[in-house]
């Protein structure tokens, strides 16, 4: 299995509801490093995993959408915790999508995974891997 | 599959038996930095894959038992060379058994898997993985 | 010259005034990685920069009263954008003021000079570094 | 499973045939981060994945080919875009034939799998995983 | 003294004169991981070091000059060996010239120091510093 | 001022003196990453600031003395409490007579100051630099 990835990273406020969270029940915020990683069993004619270009302008226009945002604002976040966890998948269906949508090229076509991994410190991170 | 990592690290100091260490059979160290990686089919009620502070907090724990020690001491590794893919082993044992006792939480019931990752230096690391 | 550097870490909310801000004027946030180094001439008594388990406790009760906070709400930050080299200088010195105050020990009050450091990102950080 | 990793690297120059590269089809270079990641179910019977000296000597042995090297005046490259993926794969046959050839020593004919990771900045890297 | 730091990174080809280069003699490359480092005694009006929007533009406008290039068909390297150190100067130069234009800003003009940081690998890193 | 940086490790055991150390009064070890930064105001002939074979060759032959050992039976240490800080100024030492010596090549008797650092984590280094 080949893999390709590339980072990016937003800068998000937000906060969560449920006694478990603690203080982080409070606004506050998370610097994201996020890591796309793709998968697929043979290259493709160019001998490539995916356009490396194409995949970091996908992932830079997916985040954008998130960057210098309060989380509790959007509307699609209502009566959800924006865990990181939960913010892997959600940037994991967005990406799957613009995948299939062809925007990551033809050749993206044949990549079979996808894990999106979201770096919130030095010492925790979380991630989401799945089919396309 | 959902993930989430907490990092930690220990200083022990040990001793290899066999010719095949070559000077490691010498009493040396290491700093060992230490990543758990819970794994998980779908998220918690509070959108969680686990309580990041009971995940922390548990880890530490287990891992006081070996900070600041010379593991050549220790009853239990009587017979064992105590190397970084040992002690990664050692420590998913210790922590999938306090997963198993709820000590992370009824919700970390759900967790499937476990990774335990060493990272002995800036250019070697070691880990073992398996189903809880 | 002799430094001893810690690392912690901090979440926060926060928004800036000011059109150069762009986007950032928006609530948004960030992780704070934050490095303390400890610098003196000389080494203590005790072969030492500083006690690094007084170090680390000290960074983490000053770093504590931003930790999981909207910057925006606390009344010292009022009419301040909490720019990541604002907060490198703010750390500063309340860090400054626990050596003097004699919270990291007797030995600590040799040291001579102090740089705190803050990463935003994986691509950004600040620093403010002055003498004690 | 068990796995260990040790790292080394590589500088080479190369360039890319076909518009999809973009600059990239001027002569340029890479520094290579590379990872092997060997793996196995049961440790050898010295408690081992294996020797990490001889693996850390084989890989290179393995990259001494390419270090150094323009990779366009390689024969075996002929026709070939020299990506990162591609080269991935072309580091893991060759450590593939060293462990079967015996050249990581006898224990190390356990092991079942092997990932070789190529990091060409802080951004982006990629792999090779297949079993052996 | 404040300092802000931007990272961004180029790729290149090039190769040495001079028996102490040994293989490094031969073409080959690098991934130079660039990080620039902006000083000053007291913050701008807005509260900060430079802009780090048109600094971050600034380095990649500096950079792209060799990006994706064999520095040795470049006509102002001709005699020169573009070894890590050397580059870290000749970006230096460079930003420094587009502070002093204006082109990170009025704010900028009050920065008094500037320093380089190439990384080659992860075991290897060069550096130029100077006033501004 | 440039500056020229090189890395490697040791992994040691030890143990300390004194209360204030708690539970690292205990034999225990430590992986020490290395990194000793060679500094000059001008580069040399070759366009260096040193020899960067000869640097990273001499750097592990300074550290072969320690590698792989428990630093409480060498005999120069007795009395001592090899604290990070402390071994930081040790190598420091042995690299700056290494330099004086020649061994690191006549370009390098234009050196100026070194910086020697050990990180002992990922949360935690130190430090010694000074004029040659």
């Amino acid at each position: 299995m080949y893999s390709l990835n590339v980072r990016d990273h937003i800068m998000i406020a937000h906060s969560f509801q449920g006694e478990i969270f603690g203080p982080a029940q409070r606004m506050h915020g998370a610097t994201y490093i996020v890591d796309a990683c793709f998968q697929r069993g043979e290259l493709d004619d160019d001998g490539l995993v995916v356009d490396i270009g194409l995949a970091s302008e996908t992932l830079k226009a997916v985040l954008a959408e998130f960057n210098f945002r309060n989380l509790d604002e959007l509307a699609e976040f209502r009566g959800s915790n924006t865990t990181t966890e939960f913010m892997a998948r959600t940037i994991f269906d967005r990406m799957a999508l613009a995948i299939n949508a062809g925007r990551l090229g033809k050749g993206a076509l044949g990549l079979v995974r996808l894990k999106i991994t979201l770096h919130e410190s030095h010492v925790a991170w979380a991630s989401y891997e799945g089919v396309l």
